[in-house]
């Protein structure tokens, strides 16, 4: 391919709303281009990225013998409306009618649709273990789309699903696709690390994501030096033991004015109420925070989280406890219809099922019995000191909001743990009898009896990988990318108008296209100069740059390494063997 | 791949929806699955060979020069609201809103979006000539889905655009493509003619259309001997010269009671009113028909078309004329609406914007001035005889809405028609400056001026490319798959349960696979009888079909040709030999 014929402008300019390199140097390179919020289009270069990312998809699946297929991306309301999806999704689902008024929507994912294939061909435990998949265009109505092709709204995904008779079968399952999405992590080369997921919405019990290490992620997952890993909403809390309470004070209600903030508090507390041992710290306060649970049937419900007033609430842990259910804010007119809350001095007097504002409380499993807390008052300027847990409040339950923070021990007992980001690129799950059951997939056993498949979800962000590869392999001056995803082997470049220059470029690219290789060659001549032609073999990323220039006539051209920078001038005789190694 | 494990169940009975082979047997055969009207799933046999005819389009594109790009199928409004496509479509389009309220729809054919790629990256006739293309889902809300993936609602298509600086540029981007077009159909195997069509609501002029040869397809075309071939949507009605009219008597109205069809006219004419000359005629008539259109803004315009009494009007070709408006019947509201219009007695004198009711009249090209009509008088029971076009009434202009029937003339003079049936499968198009005059794109020329791009647009129909092959390529046992397209090279069968002939299939089955075939291995055994095998192998259609049997133990094997049904016994040691030639 000619650079004078390529579909392609580079930019000087990162794009506006591009805030990660992914994003800034696929749009700079010409590789996508923006149509709408969250939706792309692949120009010549990102499309033959993208079908190398697939290829690799496809083969990994093909290996563990899953079968393709392909389902529509419009989908008819019933199966969804089965399952209650087409209500849990919310916002996130589009839907459209058809001209004849039927609901429809755009597939964000297929588990209803393979269900019901299987359950339309298969019948008898003969028929299984079976995997299916397919790479295919999903939708969802991201309410933040961002980050390029990292978090689109059109976007492709490699789903497939696997269906067995029994729990066995299912782990194997599980198991095969574990090790071919390692064998496909590994192939598109970035750092990954394979973590504990929270299900989500999804239903079903165990989960792992693989997520691309990046400090750009929108996902955080925790480590321990004994091997634990999860994402970061699936971390639980260690609860501490319950403590004895005799001996603790009275619960007392003190003035503290003008202390709506857990800072504040602290300062009055120290000031006011030293203690002997040592000083008020924000863990010794009990904060409550108010938010609204937004239902997929649209209604709302106040829910108010009891957690250590040196923690935040961490709103994605927060989501995934409440899912389906969205959280928004708690305003001001939601005061008003709870006079008994006085902001900024909330306790728990006043929230629980039980209390006057009826007011569903949960608290943060730290906050056990025994446990001794400063929390507000319920009246303006007042909070209380000593009030114990399980003596003198109890709480609706516990929930797994707080935020997780380096240091905290492991679950299991692994040691402390350790935060960094990640973007999610796979995800495998034992989806089990859930959607077999709804929709009735059963099928008959070795004796004769009908037995509910149990089933495994499993996915792979393929537009996104191109994204993640970008995030991992580029530099100051563009993209580097792996040889295997690679748009062309070899970027080729005439540096000079010198005739004899131009003709043995010419002859190189003839040469390497008749070796096989797939070869970009810039063949601006013109007013494009030598550095400019540098520049754009940087930023497109492209791992070996051939320069035909000023040695030529030595008969000797320059091979630079993209990745380490590295050039050297090679003999032209030796030059296929140079670029074959 | 073994039929144990490939994901397929035939069926013996066809889809009670299916009224076309290719529908019935694509179904049968496990190649795709039903999910909604219009809206099918690949299954892994019809995946496979929609990937064939994908990769021939491709090969063919990429030899042309043209460079593969995707754009989503998830669109923005905008752009097709600057064209009037937005509103043009009608129903056709599937639109919907995202969450925040903003209109999109899903991409019907992308000229907006390529047009504006090109103006975003491109400003000088130096990057051109260009030509873009993709492969890529679809969508149109057909009011009549039908005949499986020949008519979807979603479904996939390759379409190309070119850009050049002026017409010549355009007139061999347009050859290319038709010439690459040529490549394409050869290669997919079926009959196919080339007609002019017409260029319907895209606009512009050049245009020819690729049918599939088929007796079940939806587009009627023309031939001639003389080498004329249009679709019957774009054939011209060769009018007649005007004729003097001096001498013939005024027109008169008479009794023709109980006469409001076109027959029973004529029986009274010749009963009551006799000719000297010859009998009266149904092509004496002038029938005129009352539609209504319907416009994309949703208002109702009556239309009323005079043609003679021996023609139909021809649904397509009055919806070509009419487009982007739709047409729909004129109902007994219509007539309440217009007291002047005298149902089965209707003549030009109600009619025609100058009337009393205003209906625009548009009469076939036929009906020149000085010929000589009966039609209807407007009063109940009676009719006007020797009414005179030109000297007793005038239409608001012609229109080509009558039937085309064969034996016509070619317009151009090259003899009778002939009509046959064809399906649509590729359409080529010069659109001129159409789009992008109205979306600005524009590049300075040699002379530094800014000069309007001219465009083609050129559509293969890709998921409906694997049912016209089924269309073409069946039989009544089943599918007869052309070899470049067959899902696999080889229908293995093994034929007896004697392990000494299971054990020979295997070893068939592995040597064939190391020998680089692509085999289909019916390895079933249990109840699964030779009989059922073979309905199989001849309702799949893999063009060669391989038995294991009893001859095995003289080490002969039976080869079987899909298309012709010969059979013959292969020496084991020749087979590869024999099923590479």
């Amino acid at each position: 391919m000619r650079m004078t014929r390529l579909f392609l402008r580079t930019l000087r300019d990162d794009p506006a709303d591009a805030e990660v390199p992914s994003h800034k140097l696929l749009v700079r390179a010409g590789y996508v281009r923006r149509v709408a919020p969250g939706v792309y289009s692949w120009l010549p270069l990102g499309l033959k990225v993208l079908a190398k990312v697939e290829r690799i998809i496809r083969e990994e699946m093909d290996e563990i013998g899953a079968q393709e297929v392909r389902f529509p991306a419009l989908l008819p309301r019933e199966p969804y409306e089965a399952t209650n999806r087409w209500t849990e999704y919310g916002p996130n689902l589009f839907r459209l009618k058809d001209r004849k008024g039927n609901d429809m929507l755009l597939g964000p994912t297929h588990e209803e649709m393979f269900t019901l294939l299987v359950k339309d061909l298969y019948s008898s435990y003969k028929d299984l273990p079976l995997s299916l998949y397919q790479i295919q265009t999903k939708y969802r109505d991201e309410a933040r789309p961002r980050a390029g092709i990292l978090r689109g709204r059109e976007f492709i995904m490699k789903d497939s699903y696997s269906f067995d008779v029994d729990d066995a079968g299912l782990e194997a399952a599980y198991q095969a696709h574990r090790a071919a999405y390692v064998r496909i992590f590994d192939r598109l080369g970035f750092e990954y690390v394979i973590v504990k997921a929270d299900s989500g919405a999804m239903g079903g019990s165990a989960s792992e994501e693989f997520l691309a290490v990046s400090p750009t992620g929108e996902d955080t997952f925790v480590r321990s030096p004994g091997g634990y890993s999860a994402n970061v909403e699936a971390v639980t809390t260690v609860a501490p033991d319950p403590v004895p309470y005799d001996g603790i004070p009275a619960a007392h209600a003190e003035q503290t004015p003008d202390t709506p903030t857990i800072d504040s508090l602290v300062d009055h507390l120290n000031a006011a109420f030293p203690r002997d041992d040592r000083s008020w710290e924000a863990g010794d306060t009990l904060k409550n925070v108010l938010v609204i649970l937004r239902h997929p049937d649209g209604t709302r419900e106040p829910l108010a989280i009891g957690l250590p007033g040196d923690r935040e609430v961490d709103a994605k842990r927060l989501e995934t406890q409440v899912a389906p259910a969205e959280v928004e804010p708690f305003e001001q007119k939601d005061f008003a219809a709870h006079p008994g809350l006085v902001k900024g001095y909330i306790g728990p007097g006043a929230l629980g099922s039980e209390s006057t504002t009826g007011i569903r409380y949960l608290t943060d499993p730290r906050i056990v019995d025994g446990t001794r807390w400063v929390t507000g008052a319920d009246v303006q300027g007042s909070h209380v000191i000593d009030l114990v847990a399980g003596r003198d409040f109890t709480s609706d339950g516990t929930i797994e909001a707080a935020e997780v923070r380096a240091g905290d021990p492991a679950p299991d007992g692994s040691g402390p743990l350790e935060l960094a980001r990640g973007i999610e690129m796979g995800h495998i799950f034992q989806l089990g009898r859930k959607y077999a059951e709804v929709l009735d997939l059963k099928v008959l056993d070795q004796n004769g009896k009908l037995v509910t498949v149990t089933m495994g979800s499993y996915g792979v962000g393929v537009s996104r990988a191109v994204a993640a590869v970008a995030e991992y392999a580029h530099d100051e001056s563009g993209l580097v990318w792996p040889r295997e995803l690679a748009p062309f082997d070899v970027h080729l470049i005439v540096a000079g108008k010198d005739e004899t220059v131009v003709a043995g470029a010419e002859q190189v690219y003839a040469d390497l296209v008749g070796e096989g290789f797939d070869v970009l060659f810039d063949d601006r001549l013109g007013k494009v100069s030598p550095g400019v032609k540098f520049k754009d073999a940087e930023l497109i990323g492209v791992p070996t740059i051939v320069v035909v220039g000023k040695g030529f006539v030595d008969g000797v051209v320059e091979v630079k390494d993209r990745s380490t920078g590295e050039r050297r001038d090679v003999p032209l005789v030796d030059l296929v063997t140079a670029l074959r190694d």
